[in-house]
């Protein structure tokens, strides 16, 4: 065999191997680790380096895209060298995700060129008026118009509580003010524009707004700067109405008891000022400096957040009070803001597929889109459109609250100390873990509280590949006997992999039957073992299985084929970094190529920003509501067939996962020839 | 002396007289008495009588105009026989006032030919919905809308209290539902229209509405068909504030006292409440069935009814919060009737010019006349415009409450028990009262409370007259020395006159100064005597000088002549039933043809009660308020000379009031030749 020279950038150090070397033993060998979760199966692509010259050849680029390999990416565990070749090792932090956390500021980019005096409904001007004389007795409002009137102010609307403390604002103000105006909404497009606050003196830059998203799970906003249109920070935090039932047919049911709509409105809005709050005081502004709000959310949450009775929804031909709800204000609605500020919910479209749908598909674009194009928010239900700039078709399956780590007995929200992405070692089955937290922290130093939502996909999915659980779920008996195995995998990010030595079952008869030990006790903030149970995985499935019946149905309906579809927009409570190699292995996604797919994070959230910045995005999302057509899956006899077929891993019909097959076979040990060549 | 024969009609009793004899003289020797309350000296026009036929010489016609007298009629006290004569002597009935009390349902006519479809921006539609099927899943609201459209219904706003309601309302209605809806209003004239209120079944034949006038004294309300524009019913009562002061000033100093704003507030509103309640007991409604209302008042009451704080309006220089106020909600500013009918306060012009102003000129057609008009609106202030269909000027003057029969001992609203007319026999001092009752009440059974404003200004007229009070307001000693005096005078209307025989001095020394006896303790229903007292005469003398004053200053200030007003109207307090005479003589009206003046009652509410009907009418109401142009009084130097002036009855110039200055001579005795003769 023949030698060749191997150096590694940035460190410059080179070493002689023989053809056919793995780039991670020649590694090993030059005393430079890569972390391999994955324990060198090609899955979990953290291995990933980029050959910078040289010959080298790619037994599986599963976790790279076309564009990563053109770009010189190659898996450091399934690549050997066949000549001199320079390997550059990317530095870690590079490929961490940028972490998240409900403490860490972030700011989110302004979605289009904003300018406030053109595109905003809510400005602040500030003016100095004429003080009254003799002569000139006009009454304060006229006043106070006559100096609007040249910034394009006329007959201005003033709410009767702000009527009654006019005179003496303006006086004790000496006449200079600055007037928060809401120039026109939707609803009333000529105005009258309408004034929400006078406020002494200039204070025309301190104009902000908050975009809401009420998830059935969770509640998220955006702080939002007005004038400049930046989204400054944005937090969120479990919906409280969780305690009172955890899917939304839990909560029309509990809202039909006596006093039960009162309750759930309050509680909703009580996360809602939490979350506020939060924002508020991070960025150091009073809640009632917030002018406006949008708010966007399915139905039935936005039934409960406006007082609505939501008992028609339930109920079969399943009816909403109102799909696009008019503006009103913060006071009326009791959302602790400004209280005139004005709340403009969202438009949805039926009981199933309402404004967080809309937002939706005005924040990621769908609506304007050439490409056919599916479109899937996953959150407690799944919702998923289908379509492009022309058409759009939309439905609704009712996923549960699994992926948003609710109804999951370790499961937890994506915040820190959440665990949100797992790797199992294919031949120990001991897992690696990544925490959610700060990347500037001392590795092992962030202990895991639970798993979120993409952690218990990935689980899922590391589970089925590495065969501790089979295609229905189940935990394949005797699948991990090998215990006490190889050494430790390196740490990623926080909590670093179990260390060697001998170790108790991972799998285990717990107290709700079997379950998989994701950490031990001695591991965890909260000193007990985080574990996946089969209930879990079972609720996990009936999620997973509904969405993928969901889009099969959809496509159906309008006889689309899944594979026509150019683009998979993936939005919802599993953020921007779900493993789409996992969603797919499990059967929640379509099996199609990875480049198709883009991960939105929460675009309800996103288009109540878009909505609250711009008329012009305002009149889009409602545009989207009227052209949107819902198709009522409960009316169509295939659905519970097509949801019974894909209760399995990733489905019973596998034809449809090609590229699961091959990793599923190579998850369970069954190597490849070149694997056997090496050997 | 040549002899004639008289016949009296409908009796056709006929009499021989002589030339030269009175028609009284021969009607009681006819054994035909007449009602001659004063005394027989042609001042009170109770004994006119029609000349059929033959040949009379009238010796005064001063209480005739013109056309009175090509009509035949003539006084009977007045009149010699000169030749044969017919004389029709009228029923009583028929010159008897139409009295009106709070109890007597009194339907105001239709002011203009009103189209509900056309003019009225209230209004009901009974509809029948599509039920929701699954094939038919929109939304409630989407429903309502579908069903209202083709009645020119289109982006409904609901308000959130009625949209939580929406569903079940449709539900138990069977989708059958009349809807209250708002078109428009006048600061949104193209709508959104907006749902007042959803009834189960066809409700639209009781649409209600309520006009009303807010007065420092006084609250006044229609209630209004709205469906027929029908005013079925009117009620009023004193202003509950008045206990806190008895004029505006007062009531805006109380105001910002602690608490005193939410008070005063309180209190105007429990009157209208009270006004209210009793018209819909009386019409068999309940209040929230009433879903629009219409406000006029000054500037003080509405900024009080609002809530707003009035400080500005009594300070130099003088300015209100705001003169037209926006529409707001009845549950807004705390009317109690339904929660969300609009609340429309007509619009002033000027602290002291407020909404009862534009509301007289749009009631009374000042803003639409040819002729030079001067109106005026008596209540606790005077108000003043003067002008055209081409231009209106306005000043105000502080009158005080004595018109309203406030801030005097013995004064009383306009209603059942209140002495609202009075005649001072000139030889006896003795007076004739006209009691506010039932004309069908026997004579003498109701007894007077008190004295009404109009009564108020006709006793002082009398005492002036009758030289019982002298220029300067002050009692003449020994004016009424003759006690005892010659025998009744016939009763007229309820209580009669004073019997005869020997009496007590009706001047005499009170407690509170001079005083002049109307009614004695056992003659009235408080049994207690009814006085006019030197500080009431004080008080009437203030506000007929401040009203004079105005008048002069706001002619002066355009560079016209009283003389060359055509056209006087009088509205305010006063009813439509003030003696013009008698206005005239203490100094309160300028001195000019009878038949130019006219009496119009409640102006305010009139236009109120249009503008409550109509858009067209409330645009021209807020035109008027556009057009007309403020004089500030107390910017004026000339105004407190002119008050001076006027502080004599009826004014330092007599010049200024000849035709007073001739009664007065005959009132105090000085009989002319004619008299002298008939002896």
């Amino acid at each position: 065999m023949a030698t060749h020279t191997l150096t590694f950038r940035p460190t410059n150090k080179t070493l002689a191997v023989q053809t056919g070397t793995l780039i991670t033993e020649a590694m090993h060998e030059a005393g430079l680790d890569l972390v391999q979760p994955c324990g060198g199966q090609g899955r979990c692509g953290r291995c990933a380096v980029i050959v910078e010259s040289g010959s080298v050849r790619r037994r599986s680029a599963i976790r790279l895209t076309a564009a990563d390999v053109d770009a010189g990416y190659a898996l450091a565990c399934q690549t050997v060298v066949e000549d001199d070749a320079t390997i550059l090792i990317p530095e870690q932090e590079k490929i961490e995700r940028r972490l998240i956390t409900d403490k860490s500021v972030r700011a989110v980019g302004v979605p289009f060129p904003y300018d406030c005096a053109r595109d905003q409904t809510v400005q602040a001007f500030s003016v100095a008026l004429d003080e009254p004389t003799l002569d000139d007795a006009a009454d304060d409002l006229s006043r106070l118009e006559r100096a609007l009137a040249p910034r394009g102010i006329r007959n201005l609307d003033v709410p009767l509580p702000l009527m009654r403390e006019l005179g003496e604002r303006l006086r004790q103000a000496n006449w200079h003010v600055t007037a928060i105006v809401e120039a026109d909404d939707w609803c009333s497009p000529d105005g009258p524009p309408r004034l929400i606050e006078l406020l002494p003196g200039d204070q025309s830059g301190a104009v902000w707004g908050a975009a809401i998203d009420i998830g059935t799970t969770t509640v998220s906003a955006y702080l939002v700067n007005l004038v400049t249109g930046e989204a400054v920070d944005s937090a969120a935090e479990y919906n409280a109405q969780i305690t009172r039932g955890e899917d939304v047919i839990s909560r029309i049911i509990y809202a039909s008891k006596d006093g039960g709509l009162g309750e759930l409105g309050r509680l909703v809005r009580s996360t809602i000022t939490e979350v506020l709050t939060r924002l508020a005081q991070r960025n150091h502004i009073e809640l009632n400096q917030i002018f406006k709000a949008t708010v966007a959310g399915n139905s039935t949450m936005l039934h409960l957040f406006l007082g609505l009775p939501p008992g028609s929804i339930r109920l079969t031909p399943y009816i909403t009070t109102v799909n696009h709800p008019r503006p009103a204000l913060a006071s009326e609605v009791g959302l602790d803001i400004h209280p005139l500020a004005p709340v403009d919910c969202l438009p949805g479209i039926a009981s199933y597929v309402g404004a967080d749908i809309t937002a939706g598909a005005l924040a990621s674009g769908l609506s304007e889109a050439d490409a056919l194009t599916l479109f899937i928010d996953v959150g407690t239900n799944g919702e998923i459109v289908l379509g492009n700039k022309d058409w759009l078709v939309a439905c609704a399956c009712s996923a549960g609250p699994a992926f948003e780590g609710a109804g999951v007995v370790c499961g937890m929200r994506a915040t820190r100390g959440a665990i949100e992405e797992v790797w199992i070692n294919g031949t120990t089955c001991e897992p690696t873990i990544r925490v959610i937290g700060d990347v500037q922290s001392p590795k092992g130093d962030l202990r895991p509280r639970g798993i979120c939502g993409s952690g218990l996909l990935a689980l899922l999915a590391e589970l089925f590949i590495t065969g501790v659980v089979d295609k229905g779920g189940n935990f394949v008996a005797g699948a991990v006997g090998a215990v006490g195995a190889v050494g430790a995998v390196g740490a990623v990010g926080a909590v670093g992999a179990v260390g060697a030595g001998l170790r108790p079952a991972r799998v285990r008869e717990g107290d709700h039957g079997m379950e998989y030990v994701v950490a031990w006790a001695n591991e965890t903030a909260t000193g007990r073992d985080i574990v996946l149970t089969k209930v879990d995985i079972d609720n996990l499935m009936r999620a997973k299985a509904a969405i993928y019946a969901g889009f099969s149905v959809l496509a159906h309906s309008v006889g689309v084929d899944l594979v026509d579809v150019q683009r998979l927009l993936v939005a919802g409570a599993f953020g921007k970094y779900i493993n789409v190699e996992k969603a797919v292995q499990i059967g929640l996604l379509p099996d199609m190529p990875w480049e198709r797919i883009s991960f939105l994070g929460n675009t309800s959230v996103m288009g109540a920003y878009m909505a609250l910045l711009s008329r012009d995005a305002r009149r889009q999302v409602k545009a989207i509501a009227e052209k949107m057509t819902y198709i009522e899956l409960s009316a169509d006899n295939t659905f519970y067939e097509a949801f019974t077929s894909a209760l399995f891993l990733p489905h019973t019909d596998a034809s449809r996962f090609p590229t699961v097959a091959a990793v599923w076979g190579n998850g369970r040990g069954e190597h490849d020839s070149d694997q056997a060549a090496r050997t």
